[in-house]
């Protein structure tokens, strides 16, 4: 894989959920990212990844990453645990990405090759809705995050910080002789 | 729910139809967009409505609008009676919001909430495609109206003025005893 | 059919694939076009083109090219021969609209109605990734391509001129006494 990485380059906010194309969830996330950050371009990657499943997104976020501009806001939600103790995050990485999400596993493969600088819980109320649901936390949380990260507001001060953030391991396919063994996900 | 109205905010198109995502329909209607407003930001709200299911995308649009740069073009397109005698319309409402849409009370949930101030026929050839077919309204009257509106066409160039819209009356659960009570859509 | 000509159009880049909604593999394509051209506006027309159905995408494209900006750049791929010899062409056309894709018939209606100017084979390097995978064309090559376009690389730079491209029959509807006789796509 190459990364590219023109001098030219502007960052935008990258989108990828499992909340499917029927509902109007993805486009609200999108009318307050466009309310917070009218300028930043927003790019789906998916939101076809298969409901909840934190490993789908976590390979998919994993092998499309660096292809974007350096310093991309990746905006990804796959979240069983909405409105449980796990926790709202943002990540800087040395690679210059950037990543908003639950701290579910979701952004570890992209992150452990972007090589992590700086992880914070998504804490302060500034940069959330004045109004936070218990069930619709990319609305609420996640996509003001990613706007005002896009806009500039420094990382320190969204919330404190964290030692370390969770891990999810991918399966790798092992070849054994003349066989390949693998899982299917 | 709570509005977001960032002072900077400007606004975009926001379409929502029932189009789905197999056939190229939603990206002729983006092309005639970037035609008439190249500067114009879409945003898609889904194009995954229940096919001809006025319902579904009134409770969508109730639902989302709120949260969009304040004065967002919504464009919305579920349109069981295009080639018949129901009335394409644009709408301005006190919250800012506008409207373009067949008047069939897809957007009435939303204009409701957002306040009629007022309402036009979309009859005027200026802001159509030169040649309107019977069965592609999205293309040739739709979204160059919405387009026009977002450049700043004066409502009241577009048609004549309406004294009302058509109404949707959206079923609203009911709670008896410890039942809840409502309809599946 | 109208074009729609706004003389202040400009161009943006308009994707059709086969892609489909569940993968990265579309976001991965954009994120590259983003990484080179920055500025540019990029509309999906549909990824939901029938898996390696050249027949389907080169109608919907046959269809929908008029309604967008004069200059666009169309980046399609449906490309069931990828990893094989069949080129990854680039056309402009006397009506302006310019289209990247691999040379299998998908861009022949709509060129063959826009006027074929000059067609090249995508073969320099500079306007490809660094590394080119066998099957994943249109993030290694198309993109880049369509990105490179869009910024103004001049057409004979990309590679070899072509003396023609690969043409594809849309089967017509014939109507036969009260009887219209047609193929199913």
């Amino acid at each position: 894989m190459t990364t590219v990485r023109a001098a030219r380059s502007r960052p935008v906010i990258a989108m990828l959920t499992d909340f499917g194309y029927r509902d109007h969830y993805v486009g609200t996330m999108k009318g307050v990212i466009a309310s917070i950050a009218p300028e930043a371009r927003i790019i789906d990657i998916t939101h076809g990844i298969a409901p909840q499943s934190i490993m789908a997104g976590a390979i998919a976020l994993g092998e499309c990453w660096r292809y974007f501009p350096r310093r991309t806001v990746f905006l990804a939600v796959v979240d069983p645990g909405v409105g449980t103790a796990r926790l709202p995050i943002a990540v800087e990485t040395r690679a210059g990405a950037r990543f908003v999400a639950p701290d579910n596993g979701l952004v570890w493969p992209a992150v452990e090759q972007a090589g992590l600088k700086r992880a914070v819980e998504l804490r302060s109320p500034r940069f959330r809705l004045p109004k936070v649901s218990s069930t619709f936390h990319g609305r609420d949380i996640f996509a003001p995050a990613a706007a005002h990260l896009w806009r500039g507001a420094p990382l320190g001060a969204m919330g404190p910080a964290l030692d370390a953030i969770e891990r999810i391991a991918i399966p790798q396919p092992a070849s054994s002789g003349r066989r390949l063994v693998g899982s299917v996900i």
